[in-house]
């Protein structure tokens, strides 16, 4: 996986602890199976100067994707756009293309009776008011469009924080396009447990069977209480196709099963019922 | 709230999103109830070099704490310690107070049966490693001692990735320290959620109030499906005492609640049931 994307979710609700950004941890799982590795995640609040300074950083480190979520509505505190215009020196302007999508939202909002008029009230318009050079995104959930822009090799895509339209947004137009950059690489992973082992036990089986299997990433995650150790040990590789990745994993199981027991553990292929 | 901490997550189980990151969200929430505003979360995977850019560089951001979770266990890809000394430019040296530390741990291992030598293995010794000038932080739940490090006004503070390790040393050790910086100010919140009026007719009500009651924070969160909006609004403020902000969010509340029930709108004091 050579393509990185980067994730910032912008939203008071994480800072304060509000909000658990499942955001964040949806969109990192989708971008690994879609063969794009996240390189980085950032949160960071309201604030058009903390939105432009992490977007600036993350832009010169060169990452093939920049995705945020959240602050695209119509509310006071929607300050993703304000903050991409100044990161990247340029002005917001009202986008045709984008007020199309934003007014047809309401004309439909009318037919289904939830408003009196179509009325593109400065908060209305505000949600089709992109930086320059955006393609917008079709929203099919709510009414913010999503944003494209891309910046020098970067696609720098801003989608809403509300999960449903981030979400439809992603799989409407941005899975296609991580799926293309990523050509035929998919990432495969599993998991087995280990009882009755330590985890400073396992440590240096852990670096034998990675020695031998370097296409493999091991992973030791203690999941029992103090008195009880169980071992998550994850195993995860990127792969052509399924044939390689199954007998990658399959070996470094075996090798790595054989090693635990040897030295007085247990294995179980599902988790423990705590 | 002036005081500020930045934590940061490391590990590539929250990259891949295999983990969500419940570790951030409690940590964010913990301190803003203890009066320490969270500036910025970034979750970066198991690399020293990695680690080292994102301590470095919020460290130049001069928060008056930074605390990272991960990365402190026995096995190869613990690698937060390391990372640490790298952006201190300093060495990592076995701390002999950790040292007693993880040895008391393993010899009330081998009391329990769960192990059959007190073996201080390089695994072991590794968890006891720190960068110089550390003090560590007792772990009454696992075996890994959290760090705290006085970095030029900054407190650099590593706890384990494990939740319950991290949640017990943060309460020993951290929550004392946080709230002795966050003096007498206190984090208070509350919703309120709206029926019939959708978010870009709340905008500019919000707008309105909060240019009214500076002190404060008012956000509107979408909850409901398309067809039927349901806005949960949050009310946030900090105080010395909770007499003033109980006054502040109240008239901030009842001046909200009349502007949205004069648009149409319908307020509830609980979440609708979906």
């Amino acid at each position: 996986m050579k393509q990185q994307i980067e994730i910032i979710c912008i939203g008071n609700e994480l800072l304060i602890g509000k909000t658990l950004n499942t955001n964040a941890h949806w969109m990192a799982r989708r971008a690994t199976s879609l063969g794009i590795m996240a390189k980085r995640i950032t949160v960071v609040g309201d604030d058009v100067d903390e939105i432009a300074s992490v977007i600036g950083e993350a832009l010169q480190r060169k990452p093939r994707f920049i995705i945020t979520t959240g602050g695209l509505g119509p509310t006071f505190d929607d300050k993703t756009l304000e903050g991409i215009a100044k990161a990247l020196n340029c002005k917001l302007e009202v986008n045709e293309k984008a007020l199309k999508m934003v007014k047809e939202k309401y004309e439909a909002y009318l037919k289904e009776g939830k408003i009196e008029k179509v009325e593109l009230t400065p908060s209305r318009v505000k949600m089709a008011t992109l930086p320059e050079g955006t393609e917008p995104l079709p929203n099919h959930v709510g009414t913010a469009p999503g944003v494209l822009i891309n910046v020098k090799g970067t696609f720098l895509i801003a989608l809403p924080g509300v999960p449903s339209e981030m979400e439809a947004i992603f799989e409407g137009s941005v899975a296609p396009l991580l799926k293309s950059e990523a050509g035929e690489v998919t990432f495969f992973e599993t998991s087995i447990y280990a009882d009755g082992i330590m985890e400073s036990g396992l440590a240096p089986l852990i670096d034998q069977v990675m020695h031998d299997n370097p296409y493999v990433y091991v992973k030791s995650h203690p999941r029992g209480e103090e008195r009880k150790p169980h071992i998550e040990i994850h195993f995860s590789t990127t792969a052509k196709g399924s044939k390689t990745a199954k007998e990658r994993l399959g070996k470094t199981i075996i090798q790595l099963s054989e090693l635990i027991e040897r030295n007085g553990g247990k294995i179980r292929f599902q988790k423990k019922k705590q």
